[in-house]
């Protein structure tokens, strides 16, 4: 049951903030001990480093390591280095093959080795092949740990090799079926072998496979996961031999954090690597000045665009009033093109060869908008100002609009087809373009319809 | 395996554009025929309307229910309209009742109720109690087929009672217990059932339930299924009684249509409801059109504004250069703020209760960044300009900055408390509001320090 409401909830943390200021590790176990395992993570997320070590301890072993393992790698990392060596050992030999690479990463390079040192013999070995492949690539993500049955075996013997492999195994409820070679020939679900007459042969129970190779983009492989809605990806090697396997829940939270960047880029920072009130505020600056230089950076180029045209605007003032709305209209508009665009590319409904279908669209979007915005601008300000300075305000909103949805819907297809991060082409970086772009085209259309 | 590269692709819909261009249904399906259902419905989903009901009308009766099951419901909707009533209410009698209902939405009513009275009895139940519920809460999205045990069964019975239920459960592989009054009082994995002794009880096998209330809103209850990693995430009425199931890929599913929303609207758009390429123009132009006009109405303030500071503009026409500079930096730290919290806020690590703690933050991250920024724009404008323009830069850059990063960070939490969608009050929204806020500090400076 989720808990009633957030009162509860705001309840626990007050209590929890209490006891950790006076430094009361016996109240805040008394706090902690009846949260189940999801709050108690929530809870800890929005501690500081300090604090979240010293309520982390006071949890009872078996949930300390249910809590530890559901934890971003960046605040296991944390942890780790306020616990004890034997702690550590201990929590990390419990880890799955794939969350023990994904903490890994996290940490400075002794403490890693000394760790990998201290497993057993197996889980070394599955951890080697897991840090075999290179970062970004689904073979690091994947879990090596898994059940296969061969074609020629009954459902029963697949079943009793299932029971056998029970502790060990990451998912049991999807089976790949291998050759002799150890290829990737099928898969048959548990609930087929169950359904099945119990000398039925594998061969005939199972499907094609679908699988992934250990190289490919691991937020490839996770959407390939979620659109054919399995809850077990074979991942193979060159040799379509299996190598591991990727689960749904896996899947889900790599799609998660991919998403987290995606939104962050388009913002114009970069991602969080921790939750927003666990992260230090000189973090936060770091995540988001480098951005904004750039993009001040690449401002300057309405400056020097207004500074062309300085003659025409000091003898119509006027001009300067419309700057911010013809340059807001046309950032809008290219936002709005590359925001769909960029989602349709993640989602993979368009590609990158589809540029020119895209661009021949967002025209005629951009076109239109820019008809029924110009045809609105030129009467308001035919109105309130004159006919010429309406027309000039018409005209522009057309320009711009069309200008602004066509370069916004093609710069995330740019970006994808040079293997930038589509969305790093995306909101921000169109602003400016645009913004410089919109100017010109408002300078032009007015020297030349005012006569200026 | 992942069809080699994009040739293969792309050939395949040269090919089909062809066969359909020249209405040759043979030929179509001799394209369609060898590929598998994803591939399908990634081409199904490039084409209009009117050719993929053609396409779809070439595919065997197998495949056919397999690539309708997984089309979006609205695509499912168009085919039913071009489809013939009998194959329709065969495919709609295969959808499980979830399914079943998104489909329901987004047909007219009177389609809608003939293939309602289409199922036979036990399917217009199940129907009706997933279409009992309000749309957004999650019993609208649950499954109510399903196996469940008891506490006092053994594992032999549990596991007999699975076996017998294969063809219709959603899911097998997490079973709900139940007692006598079908209250939920744990969940037991079939995982735990085949590792167990054959006698052991369910009550002694079985976890702690974690379930959410029907009326939970969907993407809420998503979340929480994703968080806690489980496949299955029952759901209960107000009495605590299992009314249904939420399975892990539904939960992905609902997930992604959710950030498709943010992603949309924290561009200024309303999301299509279709893939891009299978979204008419007009579509596109109506998702975009009304905030694009409130933006544009939003801006006239800034013409408002600089017309009050007109005369000073007029003595100082070199203030215009620095317009689109200044508030182009204001609307991306702004965003930045937007775009972090809006993140945080769907992933669950603020909440609406934590608005001074952001504010706080957001002020420290704002100021500092200004002053970053300031510092810069000082240097570069004393030099490029005077010493005077250069402070009055500097200055802005502060104010606007910490202004910015404030306002954008709470906006996001004031649009979720008011229960608005926070992604609406987000990006170009603040853009806008951010705009005039920062003309107003850079003119109130600006003539301060110069005399005007």
């Amino acid at each position: 049951m989720i808990k009633t409401p957030t009162t509860s909830f705001e309840e626990n943390e007050v209590q929890l903030a209490k006891a950790l200021a006076a430094n009361d590790l016996a109240a805040t176990s008394k706090v902690f001990h009846p949260l189940g395992v999801s709050e108690s993570i929530e809870q800890l997320e929005r501690l500081n480093t300090f604090d979240r070590a010293l309520a982390y301890r006071t949890l009872p072993k078996d949930k300390a390591v249910e809590v530890f393992e559901r934890l971003d790698a960046s605040l296991q990392a944390d942890l780790v280095s306020s616990l004890q060596e034997a702690d550590v050992a201990e929590v990390f030999a419990e880890l799955s093959p794939d969350d023990r690479v994904a903490l890994l990463d996290e940490l400075p390079a002794s403490v890693a080795n000394r760790l990998i040192l201290g497993l057993n013999a197996k889980e070394r070995a599955l951890t080697s092949t897991v840090l075999g492949y290179s970062q970004g690539a689904v073979g690091r993500y994947m879990s090596p740990e898994f059940v296969i049955t061969h074609p020629e075996m009954t459902a029963t013997e697949t079943l009793a090799r299932v029971r056998a492999q029970l502790d060990d195994a990451e998912s049991i409820y999807t089976i790949p079926v291998t050759d002799v070679g150890r290829r990737l020939v099928g898969v048959v679900s548990l609930r087929d072998v169950l359904r099945a007459d119990p000398v039925a042969m594998v061969k005939d129970l199972m499907k094609k496979p679908i699988s992934v190779p250990a190289t490919l983009d691991v937020e490839e492989a996770a959407r390939y996961c979620a659109d054919a809605k399995v809850l077990v990806l074979p991942i193979v090697d060159a040799e379509e031999r299996l190598v591991g396997i990727l689960t749904v829940d896996d899947a889900l939270q790599i799609l998660e954090d991919a998403e987290s960047e995606d939104a962050a880029r388009s913002g114009g920072t970069e991602p969080l690597r921790r939750p927003y009130l666990a992260t230090p505020v000189r973090s936060i600056v770091r995540a988001r000045v480098v951005w904004l230089l750039v993009l001040a950076l690449g401002a300057t180029l309405t400056v020097k665009v207004i500074g062309t045209f300085e003659a025409a605007l000091d003898e119509q003032v006027v001009l300067s009033l419309f700057i911010p709305l013809l340059i807001g209209t046309g950032g809008n508009t290219g936002n709005q093109a590359a925001t769909t665009i960029t989602r349709a590319l993640a989602l993979g409904d368009v590609r990158p060869r589809d540029v020119l279908k895209v661009f021949l669209r967002e025209v005629r979007v951009g076109a239109l908008l820019g008809l029924l915005l110009g045809a609105l601008g030129f009467a308001i300000s035919s109105l309130s100002f004159s006919v010429p300075i309406g027309l000039v305000i018409g005209l522009t909103l057309l320009g711009v609009c069309t200008m602004a949805a066509s370069i916004g819907g093609m710069m995330p297809l740019l970006g994808k087809a040079v293997r930038a991060d589509p969305a790093v082409f995306s909101n921000p970086f169109i602003s400016t373009f645009v913004d410089a772009t919109g100017l010109i085209i408002y300078f032009l259309i007015a020297t030349s319809i005012l006569g200026l």
